[in-house]
């Protein structure tokens, strides 16, 4: 931007338009259950409507605004209220605008002297997070660890993972790269992503342990322990165990306790993934979920998931923060600076893969200052209580069945009339764009998954949507 | 937001607040010249500044936006027309707008499904900058290749790495983790993210073979040779070269058609890291730092650095997606939907580290659309006369001494009064609040580099900053 310019927008312009932004941000909540919630076109259909090469002269900047309308048949609604599909990616008002305002600063805060503020702001509300969602104070940056925000999960285990590597390894694998003795655990109802860590890690995949569950869906540590002992007895060195808070398929709890003593015996850093359950922990009666939490060496969640904070807002603790940036550290000439030099600071890009990093912080601080403590709360607690009420009008029906625990906010029930009614009557059901929900398979069996998150679905919504799932398996049984 | 609701903001206050916010964005940009350039806080002043602990109660938004003069004086102003360190991280009205409008749908595009518009305009994107940069065509999605937007170069370079790795282990990496055999090339001009990924990926430092360069710091392609055979000879499999279009210490240009001839005759993957320099093929006359780039299976640049689109975005290409797809994929029960099984459309979670993905490639089809293609050659080209003017001033005064070629827009420089004085000259510059320059070695010197790519920086700048360098040394002498 400039103040006067022929080439770039000025300021001036950019209030105008900045304004219609605004407005056209608005109108879409306002008119956000109008479309059907997950996009009907064909692959292709989007790239089709577009002009086949770049412009070489610019467009003014209203009619680049007016193209929105040939992108949004092409747009599955997230922040619907009638999203219900995979996990939250809930959003708010005081997300958008903490992250205009670091999208405006465009501060790039790789290491501490490139805006201080953006690191340490992010060391502050994390350490804030610890107290407000009672985790342990070893996570926190005045102690011997602390926090970082991550891209995603997938990213946050990753690091963890690398951490766990070298540590057991002493360092020979950054070092020489043999890795082929290192094994990792973690239930066969965790997420892919750790799986793709270990391959990313070149550990390979052949060296990940997955451990059966329970009736409840939760890791075996029975069947843990026998893992490891195993592999010990052959050679290896267990390295790495995942927990899950919350799985993907079923928000299944793996126990932490059991698994956390398990970890401290054979000496494996135990990394706890609750990217979409965690922020429950924000009510003290929900915090049941983290029992055992202490003998974590990392854990995270993602405030982008459950807690109002718009993608991408991965909060990651570690207890041991040297382990982690020995692991990631580099230090070429061009990053020197006396901070850095001294020790006196965090630099970030020794926590992550990136070297880059936006100041995310600002969206989170923005988050927990709008809603404070209690309005979280009482957002959480809305869902949990309003899944809970569903889940009774489901139970209630005998031609339904829940099929697995329901703790928080996700439902994974199935209609009585087998896999392949399931499979259809979940078609049909995205198909009217009332509604977004996806599958998973527990015990083998086609189960539909219904997540409650967005910052705006209420009871009315959910009431709404049990009978247009009803109805929607009469007609199918009729048809 | 809601339309009407205690807990969450209503979307007529986000008008309210967001026009406020908007107005605070290009109030700062008209003001941007009045801060110091390097934030000049000290350790822990941030972070003194903020309350201990999170608010049990809410706050009105207003107040939230009024905390930002807390934060102002942690904030370096990286889009200061008088930022000269590191890289450029330009962005521009149009960026931050169309990434507004990303964070307002708040869409997560990790497959196809969960937003088609935001893959396809991602992959179409990709497309128009093969043919606007003059792009080998295997890179376009049309055949056999794909772009895909990564958060850094960081990140481009370690997928392009891990693909590599699995091409050259038959994917046994993936599976077994045993890659102690295998070994990567780069010059030890080439940026500190390559050696991070070679830690990352598993494969050992010690496996990372750093190449010397010539005299204008490119690498030495005998040396690179030489190398090769010997580690064959000792029964390794070279897997990797890393060659860079624009070094981060001095914009040095690898020379990639002797690099690539190389690679070809040993069937070792190229990865082309052009993270800053890429963009100046969008003027016919800066194709020359492309050459050879018909060989490189990967190529990366950040339209984040000197393309005027806001952190994060940095556009990787692959020449073969099947390679890059097999060694990243996974495929768990919940992320199967019709169109994956098929195969008829791209599933980006497969392209990278994270699962869940932004609508980056709104911004950069924002920038595009708004400059055009003779809108941004005309930015660059501005740029690289300014640089060469700036050069010029510097060559003929015969106190100072350009230490490296300039082919585009990052001048190193040193006062002949040897590396004491130098650092201690830029200390000097950088606490005066008028400019923000960095360092880096050339040959064991100290040196000071001088990068120009903010959207703002004239020549008038330039010449202001030129004088207050020349007046700062003199001043220094006299002292």
């Amino acid at each position: 931007m400039d103040t006067h310019s022929k080439l770039h927008m000025t300021t001036d312009e950019f209030r105008n338009q900045g304004y219609k932004v605004i407005d056209w941000i608005a109108d879409y909540y306002e008119h956000i259950e109008d479309y059907p919630v997950l996009s009907r076109v064909q692959p292709g259909d989007i790239r089709a409507a577009l002009p086949a090469s770049a412009p070489q002269k610019g467009k003014p900047y209203q009619d680049i605004l007016a193209d929105m309308d040939k992108m949004m048949p092409g747009i599955t609604h997230w922040q619907s209220p009638n999203f219900h599909a995979f996990f939250p990616c809930a959003t708010s008002g005081p997300a958008i605008l903490g992250d205009l305002i670091s999208t405006g600063l465009g501060i790039q805060g790789m290491i501490w002297a490139t805006s201080p503020a953006c690191t340490e702001v992010e060391t502050h509300v994390l350490d804030w997070l610890i107290d407000m969602l009672d985790l342990p104070e070893k996570f926190k940056s005045t102690t011997t660890g602390g926090g970082v925000l991550q891209d995603t999960a997938s990213s946050s285990s990753l690091v963890a993972l690398i951490a766990a590597r070298e540590r057991a390894s002493n360092g020979d694998t950054n070092k020489n790269g043999s890795n082929g003795h290192l094994t990792a655990y973690t239930s066969h109802q965790s997420h892919s992503s750790i799986e793709k860590a270990v391959k990313i890690a070149g550990m390979g995949k052949n060296n990940l342990r997955i451990i059966n569950t329970d009736e409840t869906f939760a890791m075996r540590t029975d069947l843990l322990r026998s893992q490891i002992e195993q592999d010990i007895q052959d050679g290896l060195t267990p390295a790495f165990v995942c927990a899950t808070v919350g799985t993907t398929s079923s928000t299944a709890l793996d126990p932490l306790e059991a698994i956390g003593k398990i970890c401290k015996e054979f000496d494996i850093w135990l990394h706890v993934d609750a990217a979409m359950a965690g922020p429950a922990a924000l009510c003290p009666e929900y915090r049941f979920i983290h029992e055992g939490i202490e003998y974590a060496d990392s854990y995270t969640f993602n405030p982008h998931k459950w807690m109002l904070t718009n993608f991408d807002c991965s909060v990651f603790y570690v207890a041991d923060r040297k382990m982690l940036i020995d692991s990631l550290s580099i230090l070429p000439e061009y990053l020197k600076t006396k901070e850095t030099e001294t020790g006196a600071v965090f630099d970030y890009r020794d926590w992550g893969i990136p070297l880059g990093r936006r100041f995310r912080a600002l969206k989170l601080w923005h988050v927990i200052n709008y809603y404070g403590v209690e309005g979280l709360q009482e957002y959480m607690r809305g869902h949990v209580a309003n899944t809970q009420q569903l889940k009774m009008w489901i139970e209630e029906d005998d031609r339904f069945e829940v099929m697995a625990p329901v703790p928080l906010n996700l439902i994974c029930f199935r209609h009585k009339n087998g896999d392949e009614f399931n499979e259809r009557l979940l078609n049909e059901l995205n198909a009217s764009g009332q509604i977004y929900l996806t599958h998973t398979k527990l015990n083998d069996q086609y189960v539909i998954r219904l997540s409650v998150g967005q910052a705006t679905t209420t009871l009315a919504h959910l009431k709404r949507s049990w009978e247009l799932i009803v109805n929607t398996a009469e007609g199918l049984n009729k048809g």
